[in-house]
Formats: C-alpha cells, sequence, structure tokens
C-alpha cells in the first residue's frame, strides 16, 4: 500500500516515523517548506519526497496534516489527481465546519475525517515528532454516509496498527466535546495570560514572580502556536461558544455565592466540584496546589 | 528561643521539621484533633505537645497554622495568656480581611501576618508536611504599623533561616496579587469542573475520557480541600471578584472576536498572550498540549 502525508510537522511527521517501521508501505511526504522537506530526507522519513501530484495519483491513502483552515485547499488541489478506490482523512482538531467539507468528491475517493488526540511540542516541522505518540491516545474518526463500512474499517486497522484506539463519533459531537476539553481551556489560558498583564500594570508589581503551580498550569498552554489556534478558533465558532456558556454560566454561579457571601452554598460548590475530581481522576495529585 | 505552632498540618509539621534541626530552640505544638498531636508525638516534631495555654504563656514567636477563618478564634484564645514581647504570625492565604485582625492586642505583643507562598499535598496532618518546603519560596509578611522594625526584623530573620524569600507587602496587594495567581485558578477549576459534568449529562458521552493535558491541568487543584477553599473564598472576596473581573473582561474579549469571526483580531490577541507566556516562562514547555 501506498501511503500519503501531506504535511511533515510534528502529526505528519511523527506518522511518517510509525509507518515507516512497517513492511510493504512506500511512503511519499510532501509540504510546502522546502527546509522541512530537506531535513525529512535527512531523517530518512520517506520514500518519495515533494511532488504533490505524483503523491496524489499513487496513494492508497492520504493523510493531510496541516492547519484547519489550509485542509480544503489541499484537498481541492490533490483530489483531481486521485486514483479511484483511495481514501483521504485529515488531523484537524475541528471536524463539522465547512472549511474543511469539500462540496463535491471524484467517484470512488472518499474523504474520511480524522483527529488524533495527543500532544504537541514547542519543535516545529519534521523534528517535532516522535515515534509512537498514538500508541493507547485516542484517534476520533467523523466518517459521513459517503464512507462505505470496508473503507472506514481499512482507515481503522491501519490506524490501530500504529496503537491508536479508534473511536467514530459524529463531527458536531466531536466539536462540542473537544470545544470543551481543549479549546476551552486555550481560550482561559490566553485570556488569562492578558489579564496577567493587565494587573501587572494596574498594581505596578511583577504578579508573574507570585504565580505558583496554580497559575503556571492553567497557562502553560498559552505558548502555543497563534497561526493554529486562530484557525481552531474560527472553525469551531459554535463548539467553542457553547463550551463557553457552559463554563461561564457555573463559573457566574460560583462568583454569585462569593458575592453573597453563602459560605454554605460555596462549600456545597467546591465540594461537588471536588468529588467530581477525585472520582473521575483518583490518582492525579493536587500536589502544588497554590 | 521559645516557639510555638498552633495546627500541625501540611504548613504547621514542614515547619516544626524545620525548626528542630536548628539548636536552642524549644517547640510547642498544639492541635484541636489529638490524632494529629499522636502522630507529631511519634515524629519527635516538637519538645512540648498539646497545652496551648502553656505554650501561650511560654512562647516567644506563635505560627498560627489553621484555616484562615479559624484564625482569630486561636488569637483570642492565646491573647490573655502572652507574654510581653512576644510576637504572634499566621500562614494563611488572606490579609486584608476583618476575619483576622483581631480588634485589640495586649500592650507589648504583636501580631505580623503572614503567608507562605509553597505547595500543599494530598495528606492532612503532620504527615503531609515536609521539610525544606520554605526553601527558595516567597514569605510574604504585611505587617502593620503596629509592628517595630525590631519585631519584623526578628520574624524575618527566622524565616531567612528556613531559605524563604520574605516580601513585605500591604495587606490589600497581598490580596489582590493572590486573589489573581492562586484564588481565580481555583475558582475556575471548581466552575470547569462542574460544568464538564453538565457537558456529560448533556451528551450522554464520558468527556472525562477525551480530556488531554489543557483539561487535566486546568482542572488538577479541584481536588483541593473544601473547608480551605470555602474559607479562602470567603474572606477574600474583594480580591477574588477583583481577578475575576479582569479575566473575564479578557475572556469576553476574545469570545466576542470569534463569535465576530475576526480573524485577524484573534490572530492579535493569540499572539500577544503567547508572547507575554513566553517572555516571562521562556522555559516552561507548552508540551501536552491538547
Amino acid at each position: 500500500m501506498n501511503i500519503g502525508i501531506i504535511g511533515i510537522g510534528c502529526i505528519g511527521s511523527s506518522l511518517a516515523r510509525d509507518l515507516k517501521k512497517y513492511q510493504g508501505y512506500e511512503i511519499y511526504v510532501h509540504d510546502t517548506n522546502p527546509d522541512f522537506l530537506e531535513k525529512a530526507r535527512e531523517l530518512s522519513l520517506a520514500h518519495h519526497y515533494g511532488d504533490i501530484q505524483k503523491l496524489a495519483s499513487n496513494c492508497d491513502l492520504i493523510f493531510i496534516c496541516v492547519p484547519v483552515l489550509a485542509i480544503l485547499k489541499v484537498i481541492e488541489q490533490i483530489l483531481p489527481h486521485m486514483k479511484e478506490g483511495s481514501i483521504v482523512t485529515d488531523v484537524g482538531s475541528v471536524k463539522s465546519t465547512l472549511y474543511v467539507n469539500p462540496k463535491t468528491m471524484p467517484e470512488g475517493v472518499v474523504y474520511i475525517p480524522g483527529h488524533p488526540i495527543t500532544s504537541g511540542t514547542n519543535d516545529s516541522g519534521p523534528l517535532a515528532g516522535r515515534e509512537d505518540v498514538f500508541k493507547e491516545r485516542k484517534w476520533i474518526i467523523t466518517p459521513n454516509k459517503t464512507a462505505s463500512e470496508l473503507q472506514v474499517n481499512k482507515l481503522r486497522e491501519l490506524l490501530e496498527s500504529l496503537g491508536a484506539n479508534v473511536l467514530s463519533l459524529t463531527a458536531n459531537v466531536h466539536d462540542e466535546m473537544l470545544g470543551f476539553v481543549s479549546h476551552l481551556p486555550h481560550v482561559m489560558a490566553f485570556s488569562a495570560m492578558q489579564a496577567a498583564h493587565d494587573l501587572n500594570e494596574k498594581l505596578d508589581e511583577d504578579v508573574f514572580t507570585f504565580a505558583g503551580g496554580s497559575f503556571m498550569d492553567l497557562t502553560r498552554i498559552a505558548g502555543g502556536d497563534p497561526d493554529m489556534w486562530r484557525d481552531i478558533f474560527i472553525t469551531n465558532k459554535e463548539g467553542i461558544l457553547a463550551a463557553c456558556a457552559l463554563f461561564t454560566s457555573r463559573m457566574d454561579e460560583l462568583k454569585k455565592m462569593i458575592e453573597n457571601e453563602n459560605i454554605e452554598e460555596i462549600y456545597q460548590f467546591v465540594n461537588t466540584a471536588h468529588k467530581i475530581k477525585t472520582e473521575n481522576y483518583p490518582h492525579q495529585s493536587t500536589e502544588g496546589e497554590i
């Protein structure tokens, strides 16, 4: 089987690393950044480098590993060259948006959106990837009606061979869920970082020097790539606003209790949150609590 | 010098551990929990155990290491027995509130509020303490006009001998700053945990199984002790509401940009937050970003 990877950053190059370990796969990679291609060649990540048309016409399965807003452009670029029976998938963080869904697909070519739930790094390009990053991690796919069971299973088996736990969801549920567990914490972290700066100006003190574990953990992800997060915020508008609404409704409730000094209600609120936390993550320590 | 410690939980017992290492200190400890006292005795944390009146009348320096709402009661209990020239301090997370400030002090006895910026653990009682937890950490004191320079220096020197960086602030600045870097993240974590539970019910999916590093880090502290956090939320009402206002103002700004799909403004917001973050914590990785 010939496998194509378009975009060899963190996810794309991790995929290449894992797929190279298996015999029988012929790997084609492409990237618009010539330095990344050169680096991929040095690292021997694939068998063929750089020609996107050749990649499209030769591959049975193509992974698009570019930022969300670039996915559709890539799909439209490769579609005319793809052969019958081939599958396109992606690794974007948003699934239901029109930004990633092509209007028409050629006969016999199918697009099965996907999203591996894995960790990023601070590096970029092929050096950001690692081996075995998908092992025992969720890989969500959101197939629509145009994908046959056979085609979905073909993709599923390949992902499972990398150690991923493949899970099929509707695109809407995916976006609402990820909007909450991943995109909302980023909205909060970016906002908290700006607010910390505001407080610095107001008090003329360096509040950052007082930040303990809780503030550090909250804002750890504020170092995320601005291009990537702009794309996610634009494309998952509905999911993110729904998540913000759920969160602010609860935060407003607690704020109101504090304002009214409702000591018993505050205790109940905190104690319930404490229980939800300790029941779901009993092994995760709260050490470094300040 | 005789040193008293009232409350031998995480902070109190850590203090006892460190002070025992120095020669010449006679350590008195008290706790309302007889099991904690027994455990302290087994661990040999002090020289005298349990009699609060004897502690008050013998000690030159007394540390009150109880939850915020219990501080004033303890102060009022020991004041009649304290000897002239002695100093009381505490380790509470809130400083400007009337809840911790006694109306009158006997002649020659001074109260210098304090707050070590250190980490909690999941344990309670004397087993929760460790050695050297104050080393290279900030210890904020908020002395008022009744404390002489000599008295403040006496406390400062002792704290510095434990390795702490002692810093004097006004009580109001302390509370506004800690309200932001510590109390606000807890408001957010408790609220996010409740909201996650709401989403579970709504989607009938276990969103917790999709939670990656960003959500885990945000809610790590939701396992904090409900009694302790109820006290902090009640006593630092002003500081916490001010911090909430700063944060929600920035979060509302970003939400509005997402709602209006202002792609360029979103980029600027995220990029500014990214810069504030990377300039202040250049060595803290964003690995595990999802």
